[in-house]
């Protein structure tokens, strides 16, 4: 008999997904929903929340001993917080088979690549990952199998990344339903600062300063403008420690278009402040529509 | 005969809207679903726009000359441009009959509310009102007879308007499904500078800096953070102008509140971060849920 072709169905015997919250949960239930692996093993700390993803069906084993996970995984997909993944990828590798494909779904690339350029056990691989999905909600409750379908992964390879390593990387996100970028770890992380990173922080200072007796009038506008600065601080803060530098260039881009709004209308400038807006609307109506 | 009762249903004859945009088209829509006037007429410059709306079955009747529409009219609400409501409204108030009831739904009641606090005929009585609900998108092809079911309006009557007014204006807000507050209109304009007027600044400073070759990075986080910012340029900048002191002092506090993060991120003060984050966090999550 021969061997099924490596197609997008079965593509690894066993999954493993470290950290089973909003993301890793939906990347197990994309798996299962999409047959990519015969095997996903949930991998937490608290075996409590672990027997409950199981329970749920979103996991097939659950494990709170990393190594022994990786022992039996033919890939790793490590969904933790991003000052975390360095240090996990290295204790799992060690215990990791050759041919074990590692990745993971971090906000921030340059430390971890560079964390991980080397020193990792000849035969393991590990690509950076970043699927552009999420929500300011936490938790595998959230989980949903579709989160990935239709949205961008972005890929960042190394220069001495293998080409094979980086193709099986990027069939796995194509295989839950994403749209795959490549770019380098630097390239991502600037990309992110300003696309991600410093709207986090924008949201969450403009979030800061609502009076809880203006709150009743704060309508789908003021909705929409912070909703982000609901995630969570813990992994938050760490993002944007991860990505110190180019959030603080960003930052001093988006600064000095807030002082050109703030001096128009200063100065009363309604042709200024039109100028502005209209500009500002530009931008904003090229993104192309959302998927729902 | 007895005459009916002055209920929720049919309060008035004849209703104008003046200015028929996602607003007044909205309101339109609300008042024939719920019968609250015999008659709306649509009052609008471009006759060929008007004549649609007609046809849509918005509108009973169109037209373009204001004081024919207000001779004809016991209620007449402005849904124009602030930094043209008070000019047409006196316009309008010189053709009304006496006990005529005319409000407005701009976004800006202090200028409004003080530029039309006198020289009015006598019995026509004017009442600021604000609903707070509204889109990016423009034109009654978006109109949606429950856009102010469950959201709150803002009536903002003077010392010397009478209860009686107010109390008719209240109603009617009522009668299309909102939820009334009432309160001076420099409390108004102080409020909503912080909840819709500084967040508009900041989506549009934030939108400005996207660039091209960094929008198909741009996922749910940017989109929500900025989807304000496609609103009309014309309209947010007579608004923006029209309550500058509260803006510019709301934006202070803004300012200073991203001051804060920055600082934080910059001196890498991680407990810092996590600190403002979550302040940011607690009262984004003490909004009350939104309607869907």
């Amino acid at each position: 008999m021969s061997q099924p072709a490596e197609g997008v169905a079965t593509q690894f015997a066993t999954i493993a997904i470290v950290g089973v919250g909003l993301i890793g949960g939906s990347l197990a239930a994309a798996i299962k929903r999409r047959s990519l692996a015969r095997t996903v093993i949930g991998v937490g700390r608290d075996a409590v929340r672990m027997a409950k993803a199981r329970e749920r069906g979103l996991i097939d084993e659950a494990a709170t001993h990393l190594g022994q996970a990786a022992a039996s995984s033919d890939m790793l997909i490590f969904c933790t917080p991003v000052d975390r993944i360095v240090s996990q990828v290295r204790e799992a590798a060690a215990a990791c088979r050759s041919g074990t494909l590692v990745t993971d779904a971090g906000s921030v690339k340059g430390t971890i690549c560079a964390g991980l350029a080397s020193g990792l056990p000849a035969g393991v691989g590990f690509v950076g990952s970043h699927p552009l999905a999420g929500s300011e909600k936490q938790g595998f409750e959230y989980a949903d199998a579709e989160l990935f379908q239709g949205r961008v992964c972005v890929v960042t390879p190394l220069p001495a990344s293998p080409r094979q390593a980086i193709d099986r990387v990027r069939r796995f996100w194509e295989g839950v339903g994403s749209t795959v970028l490549e770019m380098s770890p630097e390239d991502h992380d600037r990309a992110l600062a300003a696309t991600s990173h410093v709207p986090h922080v924008v949201a969450a200072a403009l979030a800061a300063i609502l009076d809880a007796d203006k709150a009743p009038l704060a309508a789908s506008g003021f909705r929409d403008a912070t909703r982000i600065a609901a995630g969570d601080p813990e992994l938050w803060s760490a993002i944007l420690l991860a990505n110190r530098d180019s959030i603080l260039s960003s930052l001093q881009n988006y600064e000095h278009s807030l002082r050109k709004f703030h001096e128009a209308l200063a100065a009363r400038d309604a042709q200024r402040l039109k100028e502005l807006l209209l500009a500002a609307k530009s931008k904003r109506d090229g993104l192309v529509a959302e998927r729902n």
